[in-house]
């Protein structure tokens, strides 16, 4: 297999998602992207030792790019107040999940198997997520608009009350015709809690 | 069969609930509980037509018995604060559910199934949970300890904002070292957004 030629790791991930998308994640091996690729299974294998290392990969690339890559806009924008931001911030959070629990359903259900079994890539997709937070909440107490919390654990707390619309253990509800007026209660409830009261 | 002697619901649940921690639910067949309670199936079968069903009745009377009973002397009861009551409520909500899931894992893993299937037995569930925060923060808005909030909205919210520490999906997490500090996070961000702020 001497003229094989050196592989990426995006054209690997690339054909990756493509077969783990065509036989779903159960059923596809570390042989049949290999197949896709035309390499030799040992080949693949110096990059990818375990059909759930693949998946693994395949989802973490996923999350950065359809989930945290267009959040960073937002958390570090300079569009309208910081609560207005923050709020941004939640919605297109949830609104992606939303849209890939029904457009991208092999991704998601993918993404969902690997929240449950592949606890440091979601442990560092979440830490980048409320990382993000962070940024608003800083920004908030800088500009009088927040009260003086204490940022990260306040961004921490911020993204565990809104898990019922963006964990995909929840993704059943999420078609609830009262997940929208949920959403709202929810964040009035965090918007009074945040906000600075005007001194008098 | 005509020598058998008329059965109560409590009875069969009663032992149901034993053959189903015995054998576990998916290998407890209608058949199992009738033999246990020594009936035919035709008996058993008028009473309960599925497998399903009689997991469902178990865990409906569990749930009762086990979270709801004692959540509703906190609500009713009349010892503290509004929001010491209702941040008692909680924890002992929470506490309930972890020492469930570590002591009781065949009834916690049977209550889990049945949240995901018998969306009905659960509605009911959260239904009357959420009722007993709404009595809290109905308490505390007359004793204008609360903010003028919506009752019902609000206590919605607020079951809502703590499905981390409550929902069996999220079980796993319970046993992280920073479990407490999470809640206590959230419950701060709670309590800014109902406490009333005094007038000047």
């Amino acid at each position: 297999m001497s003229n094989e030629l050196p592989l990426s790791k995006e054209q690997i991930l690339d054909t990756a998602e493509q077969v783990l998308r065509r036989f779903g994640p159960d059923k596809t091996s570390v042989l049949d992207v290999a197949r896709a690729l035309q390499v030799s299974h040992g080949t693949l294998y110096r990059h990818f030792s375990s059909k759930a290392s693949l998946r693994e990969a395949v989802t973490d690339r996923w999350l950065t790019r359809s989930i945290a890559e267009p959040l960073a806009d937002i958390a570090n924008g300079t569009d309208g107040s910081y609560s207005v931001r923050l709020r941004l911030w939640l919605q297109t959070l949830i609104g992606c999940k939303r849209t890939y629990a029904s457009d991208d359903p092999e991704m998601f259900a993918m993404y969902a198997a690997v929240t449950e079994s592949a606890a440091e890539i979601i442990e560092a997709h979440l830490d980048h997520l409320i990382g993000q937070i962070t940024t608003i909440i800083e920004g908030g107490i800088r500009a009088g608009e927040f009260k003086a919390l204490e940022p990260r654990e306040t961004a921490r707390a911020i993204f565990l009350a809104f898990l019922h619309f963006h964990h995909p253990a929840h993704f059943r509800q999420w078609t609830n015709e009262r997940i929208d007026a949920d959403f709202d209660a929810v964040w009035r409830l965090l918007l009074g809690g945040i906000t600075s009261v005007p001194s008098h």
